[in-house]
């Protein structure tokens, strides 16, 4: 039996094949590469029950994931994040079957790690010494710490309004970082020039084709966690989109394999801010596409993405599933984290928040139902974005008392 | 099958018993309560590989926990945290089969959320309808999370100087939440004060006796994610000492199962900051108990405390497994802190930090062998402590480009 059942890389735009094992970035014709696995021989070899020995990280799934050998696999344990029921909340939304997957649970502290893992991993298999990518914080500090880990040096470049706790993580991790007084897209230029300069690896959002594959470890999850069941829901927040890519795509393997039933998928959502909602403008016009959003703004520094390069993939797992995008305003993305935390006891990120307010969005619309089992994903922990949140305390000096006040108790309830 | 083998509460010091499932503090005497379970008839019932199909979170081990019904049980998927091979760190210190157990990866970013899960599940379970305790950031910030989760209201007081991030985790709870201008000793008579006043239930450490009982579960994990063999040393950052008690009392309590060997335990290391090392001195001196240590500082938030309620428990397990105590000044602990991050990508808090270097000194001193297998414990993520880490980055302009200097090549190596 072999450790990994990768066959090739295919363009899913144009259909053209690479080998696996090769350094490749995007398809000749600019689309990114999916992977591709012998699912065929895979499915009569592994069965789910196989899975159940083995350690509760993404690794459990090796077979289904890229890296060839297990030593060089760069790992700091993530995955199998928990799939926690939201009772409280999911009753006052009227969604009594609520679920949220919480990835603050990871390494890093975000849901980037699982594409950190997985793409670190195949960069240590293809002998690549040194990477570069553009952030807008939290990528950047998974991959600046997994490259630590694996002894592969990186460039990072993100916008000086990137959460400080991002920036702390790539320099302690010794990464060549730098600021830029702009956005993203002014990192990206700067990256582009500087792997054309000086022959780095881009392992820019989906530039390689390993992130989704990390990603995708969600969709698998979800699936394992819910014993091989699928949920009627599954809500995103969406930046460059990676994450619902590859959970569509793992949960069409999981078909394959004849692991979850055939036909209907969960329908799949894309929240975006509607500070920057090009995926949901191109959801709600029927387009394949979407197109450049201008002036972009959010405090969900996450989906502040203008142009995704995977938009069409991000779509076409909406279409496919009979899903939806829709956009959440900051005002409301704060208030239903609070929300959260209050009810259920989860510091959340503010893209899960986001998620969160769509679902009950949604509800309220019926376009979700009642009966219906909902996964939300929260992307990060709360704790790694300390500005979003602020609140007037009272300051005692020692041995003053705390009375009990009507404006305290009112505040508890 | 019961859901919990808990038979009764007994003094470590005087010997007096108290009844399960109900609602104690402290002893008559004014020692703190250990829980006690019926191991006798659980070691004929239950087997470690019975286990294996249970979910990777800490109620795996329900039948040595507290709680006696399953609805009782508040949890957010804590436990069952990473235990990572340090291969590079640990060449560079001569102990190359060093293993973080990470606590990071873990609701609230802290080993304290495996405290505040049991405690509060023991809160719900008992009635109690509003806790209250003092806290140095982090414990208050899970303890009110997971209080919010469980539907009760909790009252926290911090000195002001502790972390701004555990401060918002409490307020976004929707706990009473109150600054003092001091010590977490002033916090700890206001609580004291508001508890007798209000007749709130007091968790200050060691006061109510299940927060032990969800540290001591990182023994069980320790024991099991080893295949039941123990490391040769464990090493913790130790405040309070909860966690080293919890480990001694779990791996004792595996040792009346049959599931890890009779005989000799792992060495117990507790680790101090030099800035306040009550437990060292008292160690140092061959005391059982240590003594108050005035005007304590630290960076080290976590392990600043003066004097532990439970510091004659600790003592006797470092007696017991032939242990020792050591402590590290703040300058080596942020040298370690930078140089973890380097080599490993494992952004640690600056407690876990501290047990690193102990580690190495330890080595040094041939206290710890090159072939010994060695547990340190990181005991929260480095993302809690934003203010540790300091560094001087470049800012480009949009459009400029990064040149390799020999500055940065250096920094690289």
């Amino acid at each position: 039996m072999k450790f990994s059942y990768v066959s090739h890389l295919q363009c899913p735009k144009c259909d053209k094949q690479y080998n696996a094992g090769e350094k490749h970035q995007l398809c000749e014709c600019g689309s990114p590469l999916l992977v591709n696995y012998d699912l065929e021989s895979l499915r009569d070899i592994l069965k789910p029950e196989d899975l159940i020995k083995r350690k509760a990280d993404l690794w459990r799934y090796k077979e289904l994931l890229p890296v060839q050998r297990e030593e060089n696999i760069v790992t700091l344990g993530e995955g199998m994040t928990p799939l926690i029921p939201m009772e409280r909340i999911g009753a006052e939304m009227g969604i009594p079957k609520l679920h949220m997957k919480d990835e603050g649970i990871i390494p890093t502290g975000t849901f980037k790690a699982r594409g950190a893992a997985v793409g670190v991993s195949m960069a240590k298999e293809l002998g690549i010494p040194e990477l570069a990518m553009p952030t807008n914080g939290n990528a950047g500090a998974s991959w600046a710490l997994y490259a630590a880990r694996g002894g592969i040096k990186s460039t990072i470049v993100m916008p000086v309004d990137a959460p400080k706790i991002t920036r702390n993580e790539c320099a302690i991790a010794g990464a060549n970082l730098y600021l830029v007084d702009g956005l993203i897209s002014d990192a990206g230029k700067i990256v582009a020039q500087t792997v054309q300069n000086q022959g780095l690896f881009d392992v820019s959002t989906l530039k390689e084709p390993y992130r989704i594959e990390g990603k995708k470890t969600m969709g698998f999850e979800i699936a394992e966690q819910m014993d091989w069941k699928v949920p009627d829901v599954i809500l995103y927040p969406t930046g460059g989109g990676v994450g619902l890519i590859g959970i569509y795509k793992a949960l069409k393997e999981l078909q394959t394999l004849g692991w979850i039933p055939e036909g209907k998928l969960p329908r799949l959502v894309a929240v975006q801010s509607d500070g920057c909602a090009p995926i949901v403008k191109a959801w709600q016009e029927g387009k394949k596409e979407s197109e450049f959003w201008e002036g972009s703004e959010t405090l969900a520094f996450g989906i502040n993405v203008p142009k995704a390069l995977g938009d069409f993939l991000v779509l076409e797992s909406l279409y496919e599933t009979n899903g939806c995008a829709i956009a959440i305003d900051d005002a409301t993305v704060l208030e239903e984290q609070k929300r959260i935390a209050e009810l259920e006891g989860a510091f959340v990120c503010p893209e899960g928040a986001a998620v969160f307010a769509a679902a009950r969005r949604l509800r309220e619309q019926n376009w979700i139902k009642e009966e219906e089992v909902v996964v939300v994903l929260n992307t990060g922990a709360g704790i790694k974005y300390p500005d979003t949140v602020d609140f007037e305390l009272p300051t005692l000096q020692p041995g003053e008392l705390i009375t009990k006040t009507e404006v305290l108790i009112e505040d508890q309830e």
